[in-house]
């Protein structure tokens, strides 16, 4: 008989039902799943051989789902800032990764990613960089769940010299991965502007016949539709259209330009909209209409992008973005409510990879995939609204406890499956080297 | 002779010279002043008198200065969340306000706003809110700096009935604290919107009379121009103009719908501009012109507004958001650099309120209001920009340290003049008053 544990909160937000609000109840978790979900001096004597465990000034949520990610990119975090997206690409970022790309930079920036997130609350991510098989493998040893984004862009790298080779690297890794219990692939064409017409269909094709998401940047910045509309004579989504890519397989990060008539095309569609506020304000990319979005019923999930671009992976501190921003893009101060914000990094982050039956909430079946935030700090009290003081008020160093699948990955602020020193020194070790 | 101080950084952004970062620097502290910055190693050789302290992976820097509180309202944190602002003031604050308002819901409140910003690494606050005494007191009592609002309002409030009732408690509590060395006082009529023209009339000649600084709420939300043009036949900016109040003492907080001729001006009457990027968005008031603003000249310091609306008093954080904000509003990325926001939240700040001799930077003379940064976190690696570091990446939780004039207010992350749970009991106890 599997261990059986007693989470007593103070709250408990499951997500679903929507706005609900649980006081002093327990999560019982067994198998890696969610069994029980009841008042705490019920849960005491109706489970008298569970362990149980206490959270007097917590509040108990599902964990967080980070849904646009580049983790290695970590190493990358500070290296150039305060540029436009072009430069900031073409003349510091992909010559840094020229120089320094390596199955060991993926692996030492995954794990500094990796550390900074389940100390965030994030218990799952979507990511897209090259070498994933490395990225899984760290994933895997820590205990995380990610979905791997398998890349593919039209010119050469480290990981693959063309598309064919982007191709057969993206099966390969794919059916090695098959049957993991926490990692999940998905195909991950860069972007509109740096893929092909040939290769979108391909992906499309490969998309339908393994049933893999397709994550990708789209209409990020202003450039992008102008350039496709001479390159191509047409813009990126009419694009993606016509290879049959506009669907509810499509996770599309950022999308920061958006006319009435996408919109509605992304809801008939059932495309999943990835919006990444920082990301975008920091590069003054523009402004996704969430509130918008959410209205013509499009599922819209959040991310922080990579650490290089951000400059962090606080997804907690990133719901907070997004929470306000929405209200200032819609001018209107009732958009996105604190309740309808945590959506966004739970069931809906769930929806968009296909696992919303098994993640996104605190409900009967699912995962044990939960963490736990200290309301305990004078920036969280007084507690007139718990949802509240979780998205406009409560910050990550709050953020105490995390289980992935039943497993704690953080014990009162301390990572259980990491060496943080050794992390942080290696980090350190990628600076001194490309300081040269 | 008074016990001197080194405290050795393995970074010192003394943010005056601008953009410098010193690199195993040491900051001594004697008298609560600084007097001498200089590099590690020899500091311990020349002051051997002094007691030593090590931030081996810290960066000091000057303490942060919060441009726009109303710290008692901390108790009314998330109270009433996504609303329009006046529905917000007028059905859910206000109301509370008259039913709560007192000089104990003051001093607690202020107690609770207190203990967060200090740990925010805050050392200076510019207040407005009634019962100016008691927050002045417990300012004192906690050896924190403030510059405290005289309130002037419209309206009866339990503070005062009518203007001369609100004029004569401004000046009897301004000569109260007149001398005081951390406590110092502006007039602060609340609004153009909720003062009469009488009223501004005599804010100015008291400001000019008694050289004060004057902390006005100014072109928060669209519907003020609109309403002054109606009621008045001209805009608040030209109301200002008119009185005599828009001078280098104007201390104008939001200012989220300016024109390019209100920008010029402001720059040339000196006014200093407060801007608080996360009431504005959470509120949908508008976005202030940050870099039209610099690129013009004015002095612009930043705000996080009251707890109530916004919800914290995370200066850091709030300078995170004001960096990126500014970005995305400027459709610019290379608008208000890491190292110019920086200034928003010292320099500027310190300029505004007059204390631009004293306080605001690290510099020989100046008084020693410092804080500690603790880098030693994932999300702070690796280090390749550390005043980037700072402002994209840090969070409060690593503020260590913080020094008020050489006293330390933290240490360690724990709160010297304050006992927390007592404070966290408090604020517990107003909220379970409130919901009767």
């Amino acid at each position: 008989m599997p261990e059986a544990r007693l989470l007593l909160a103070r709250y408990v937000v499951p997500v679903r039902p929507r706005g609900v609000v649980l006081e002093d109840h327990a999560v019982l978790m067994e198998g890696g799943k969610i069994t029980s979900i009841l008042p705490a001096n019920e849960a005491v004597v109706r489970h008298p051989d569970a362990t149980p465990e206490r959270f007097d000034h917590h509040v108990l949520l599902p964990g967080l789902i980070n849904m646009h990610t580049h983790s290695p990119m970590s190493l990358l975090r500070g290296y150039a800032d305060d540029l436009a997206l072009e430069t900031w690409l073409r003349d510091h970022i992909w010559p840094a990764e020229q120089r320094w790309l390596s199955p060991e930079f993926v692996a030492d920036g995954t794990r500094l990613a990796v550390a900074e997130m389940i100390r965030c609350g994030t218990t799952c991510f979507n990511d897209m960089y090259f070498f994933p098989d490395v990225t899984a493998s760290v994933v895997e040893e820590v205990g995380l769940r990610a979905c791997i984004g398998l890349p593919i862009i039209e010119f050469p790298t480290a990981w693959a010299r063309d598309f064919e080779a982007y191709i057969a690297k993206a099966l390969q890794v794919h059916d090695a991965l098959r049957g993991c219990a926490l990692v999940s692939t998905a195909l991950a064409p860069h972007a509109a502007y740096t893929v092909t017409d040939d290769m979108l269909a391909r992906v499309a094709e490969l998309s339908a016949t393994l049933e893999l998401p397709v994550h990708i940047h789209l209409l990020e910045i202003a450039w992008e539709a102008r350039h496709s509309l001479q390159e191509y004579g047409m813009g990126p989504l009419q694009r993606l259209l016509d290879v049959g890519l506009l669907n509810e397989r499509l996770i599309a990060v950022h999308m920061a330009h958006l006319q009435d008539e996408d919109i509605r095309l992304l809801a008939e569609s059932g495309v999943n909209v990835v919006h990444c506020p920082e990301s975008n304000l920091k590069l003054a990319s523009g402004f996704c209409r969430v509130a918008d979005l959410l209205a013509a019923g499009v599922n819209v999930a959040l991310g922080t992008d990579g650490a290089a671009s951000n400059n962090d992976l606080d997804l907690l501190a990133e719901l907070r973005t997004a929470a306000l921003l929405a209200k200032g893009v819609a001018a209107d101060p009732c958009a996105l409510s604190a309740g309808e914000a945590l959506e966004l990094v739970t069931i809906n982050a769930a929806q968009a990879l296909g696992l919303g039956e098994t993640l996104g909430s605190i409900e009967v079946g699912k995962q044990a995939d939960l963490c736990a935030v200290d309301l305990d700090r004078p920036q969280s009290q007084p507690v007139h609204h718990v949802i509240s003081q979780l998205v406009y008020a409560a910050t990550s160093a709050q953020v105490s406890d995390v289980w992935v699948g039943g497993r704690r990955l953080l014990e009162g602020g301390a990572l259980t499956a990491l060496d943080l020193p050794q992390v942080i020194e290696r980090a350190e070790c990628w600076r001194q080297r490309m300081v040269g």
